[in-house]
C-alpha cells in the first residue's frame, strides 16, 4: 500500500499524529510545543482567546475544499477573530476528528494549510497542540491565542457618535465564490461535486480563492488598535449582520454609505462585486472598525460610513440613512441554496 | 411549544447562545467574557494550553450521558491535562456542534455541567468563550488554559532513575463503568440504550459516576509540582499505555509493583477493582507522577513503583520487573465490545 493511501485506522492515533506534526513549524511564543499534556506559552501581558469550528457539510465540502485550503481557512477564520481585538496572534490549538478510513495524507494537507496560513498571515504564530479523534464527518476546530502587547482590547461596544466606520479586507468575494460553487459545482439538490470545479477555478480564481482559502488582513488589527480604533469586529457572517451587531453593542446607529461602498469595493482584484453581495456575503473575515473622525486610518482601511447617536431611536444599521434589514449566515436557519 | 422542547433551529444561533451563556459563571482571570470576537484573560507568567474533543458515538452516547454529565466530563478531561503540567486551570473555551433538531435545553445542561465541574474541581476557572455550529452528531470540544504561577512546567520527560512512581485519583473505575454499560445497557451489537440504565446506576453508582462524570484530582497537579514532581501526566488512555509513554519520554524504565497497586487501589469507594482493570481501564484522568525518593508526597498520591535506568535496555513499562504489554484506548484501532 502506498503511504499516501494509509488511513488513520491503519496508521493508528500516534502514527497519524507523527505525520501531522511533521508539517508544522514552531510558534515563536511556544516554550513547549506539541507532545506533552499541554503546550507552554510565554505571554507578554493580557491574552485574547477565541475558538471556531468547521464541520463537513454545513461549513465545508471536501468536493470543493482541498485539505490545504481547509487548514488555511480554519487558521484564517480564527486569526481574524484575534486581529479583531487589536491583538497579535501567537498560537493555535487544533482538534481534528475524522472517519477512520480518512487518509492520513488529508490530515497532513490540513496541517500544511494551517502552517502556511500562519506563516503568511501572522508570522511567528503556529500550531502548538491538538487532538485527534473519530467522527462520522470531518470536524476541524481551532482555538487561537493572541497578545495585546499592553494595549487595551478593541471591543464591539466602543463606537461613538461622530466616529467614521471603516473596513479592511475583501468584501463579498467569498460569498460570490460560494454562489458560483453551488451554481456550477453542485447537483440541483445542493450536493457538492468536483465536476465543474477545475473549469470554475480557471474562470473565477479570485472568488473561489476568497471562499476556499481567504486571506483576511490580520496585521491590520494591531494597526487599527494603534491608530485609535474605538470598536472593531471580524466580519464573518455578513457586513449587514455584523455591522448591526456592532451598532447594538455600541448603542449607536451605524450609517453606511452605498456610494462609499461602491467606490471602495465594486471592483476587487478585477472582479465586479454588486452592492447586495457586499452587504450579505459572509466569510470574507475582513475587519469592520470605527475610528475617531480625525484619526489617521491605517493602510487598507476604507471609510464606508459614520456613527450617529441613537437618542430617540433604537441602535441599528442603516444604509444611506434608511433602516437596512441585515441578511447573512446563521448555521441553523440559513441554508445554502437547494439544501 | 414548551421552552424545554425548543430546538436550536427554532431558537437560532443567538437565541440558543443566550440561553447557554446564562448557565455559566465568570472565570476569575477573565477581563472580558463571552460576547465579543475573543475573550480577554489576565495571565500571571507563562500559560499552558490543551484541547480535547468528545464526539457522539466513539466518545460518548446520549443514551448514557446526560447533558450535565457530558459537560462535566468535557471540563474534567481538559482540566486534568492542565493539572498534569503542574498548572492551575484558569479558563475554558468550548465549541459545541449539534443537529439542528437538538433541544436548546440539552445545550443548557451541557453548559451547567461544564460550569459545575469548574466550580468543584478548579474554583475560579470558567468558560470564557465558545462557538456553536451544526453537525450530524453532537461534537463537544474544549480548550483549557492554565497558569504556572512562576513554576516550571512538569513534563513527561523528567523521570530519573531512583525516583518513585506515584498515582493520584481513581484507577480503573471509569473503565469498569464502561464495561458495565456495554454489558447491561447496550444491544448485542454495541448500540447503547437507556434500558437498563436506571437499575445500573442504582447497583453500580460508583463505577457509573466514574465513567460518566469523573472527578480527577485537579488541585493535586499544583501540589505535585510544588512537592518537586520530576515528571507528570494525566492518565486518560490507561495506566499501562500512559506509563509506557512517560517511560519512553523520560528514557527510563518505569517498574510498577502489583503489590502496591493492589494495596492502594483494589478497593475504591467500596468497589473491588482487579489489577487488569487498573492497568488497562481508561478515562479516570488521575495523575501519574514521579518524585525524588526523599520528596514528601502530597496528599492523594500513592507510590506504585519506581524508576530505573534504561542503560543496556530500551525504556519501557514493567510490572514487578517483567515487561508489561500496554493495553487501552486508541480511537481508531480499539473498539468498544461489540461495535
Amino acid at each position: 500500500m502506498q503511504d499516501s493511501e494509509l488511513s488513520v485506522a491503519e496508521a493508528g492515533e500516534s502514527g497519524a499524529l507523527r505525520r501531522v506534526l511533521a508539517r508544522l513549524s514552531p510558534a515563536r511564543a511556544a516554550r513547549l510545543g506539541p507532545g506533552d499534556d499541554c503546550a507552554v506559552l510565554a505571554f507578554d501581558g493580557d491574552a485574547v482567546v477565541t475558538t471556531d469550528t468547521m464541520i463537513e457539510g454545513p461549513d465545508f465540502r471536501l468536493a470543493w475544499h482541498s485539505g490545504f485550503d481547509l487548514g488555511w481557512k480554519l487558521a484564517a477564520t480564527n486569526l481574524s477573530d484575534v486581529a479583531a481585538m487589536g491583538a497579535a496572534p501567537t498560537a493555535l490549538t487544533v482538534s481534528l476528528a475524522c472517519h477512520e478510513r480518512t487518509p492520513v495524507a488529508l490530515l497532513e494537507e490540513i496541517a500544511a494549510g494551517l502552517d502556511a496560513a500562519c506563516r503568511e498571515l501572522a508570522p511567528g504564530c503556529g500550531v502548538v497542540g491538538g487532538d485527534l479523534g473519530r467522527a462520522p464527518v470531518l470536524v476541524v476546530s481551532a482555538t487561537a491565542l493572541g497578545e495585546l502587547g499592553g494595549r487595551a482590547p478593541v471591543l464591539r461596544s466602543g463606537a461613538r457618535p461622530g466616529d467614521v466606520v471603516a473596513y479592511a479586507g475583501y468584501l463579498g468575494l467569498a460569498g460570490l465564490g460560494l454562489s458560483l460553487l453551488f451554481r456550477e459545482s453542485a447537483d440541483p439538490d445542493g450536493a457538492a461535486h468536483a465536476g465543474g470545479l477545475a473549469r470554475l477555478r480557471e474562470r473565477h480564481p479570485v472568488e473561489l480563492a476568497a471562499q476556499l482559502a481567504p486571506k483576511p488582513p490580520i496585521a491590520a488589527g494591531v494597526l487599527a488598535s494603534a491608530a485609535g480604533a474605538t470598536a472593531m469586529m471580524d466580519v464573518s457572517d455578513s457586513l449587514s449582520l455584523d455591522a448591526a451587531r456592532l451598532a447594538r453593542a455600541s448603542g449607536a446607529i451605524l450609517d453606511l454609505a452605498s456610494g462609499r461602498l461602491e467606490r471602495g469595493f465594486s471592483v476587487q482584484r478585477g472582479v465586479r462585486v454588486p452592492l447586495p453581495a457586499m452587504l450579505t456575503g459572509g466569510e470574507d473575515h475582513g475587519l469592520l472598525a470605527t475610528f475617531p473622525r480625525d484619526a489617521a486610518l491605517p493602510e487598507g482601511f476604507v471609510v464606508i460610513g459614520e456613527v450617529r447617536a441613537a437618542t430617540a431611536e433604537a441602535p441599528e444599521l442603516r444604509l444611506d440613512g434608511a433602516p437596512c434589514r441585515p441578511g447573512g449566515w446563521d448555521p441553523y436557519t440559513v441554508r445554502p441554496p437547494g439544501s
